[in-house]
């Protein structure tokens, strides 16, 4: 099965100075406003796309350091198969705007993001 | 200053169980041994290398869960204005026979590892 890597996201509790440390990498951001009354920052490089994301608390299961953001050819199937390894699904296939997507945990607690867009680009 | 993001590597103490859960995300992975006793398996995306490598120890600050690997255009310039930010450097900038080599830790503790190679291709 094919699928790309689409972001990795970082969670912090003192974004701008993470958004500092990867500016001077290379990355260019643009910051945007989300729920809560939170912050992301969303860096860009030539062949990937970074999220910094600003949370309160520090790391804990539920807000893991890093997301890795995968777009898979079928969400339903990768979901069905990591259950037989005991995989925690924060939130099983949904869909949405931008297509079917699920919420995962991997063996070491990073999350990881699914997305299955509407149209198929793979 | 253009960048690119070359690997991300999951450090594990339970590295076959990750490899399992990545294989199923559609990463395609091959076995190395490295010093130490250790194994260390690289997989691959059409766009991208992930590396899950054994530790035996779980997260600490010189074992982080995640290491990004960026290849830039210039190290000395790069590990010099983040060092502006209050920076470790684990390791400065060293001459290997793959290129200008150097090891950060990010602002929240994760591993970053800057290339510049010999030939630049950026």
């Amino acid at each position: 099965m094919s699928s790309k890597l689409l972001r990795i996201t970082l969670n912090s509790n003192q974004p701008d100075i993470l958004v500092q440390f990867y500016a001077i990498l290379g990355f260019v951001f643009v910051k945007r406003n989300v729920d809560k009354g939170s912050s992301t920052w969303v860096g860009t490089l030539p062949n990937m796309e970074i999220e910094i994301f600003g949370i309160r608390e520090t790391f804990t299961h539920t807000s893991p350091s890093v997301q890795l953001s995968f777009e898979v050819q079928d969400v339903s199937q990768v979901v069905q198969k990591v259950k037989t390894l005991g995989t925690q699904i924060m939130m099983e296939p949904l869909e949405t705007k931008s297509g079917l997507m699920s919420y995962l945990v991997d063996p070491d607690g990073r999350s990881i993001e699914l997305l299955q867009p509407s149209q198929n680009l793979l």
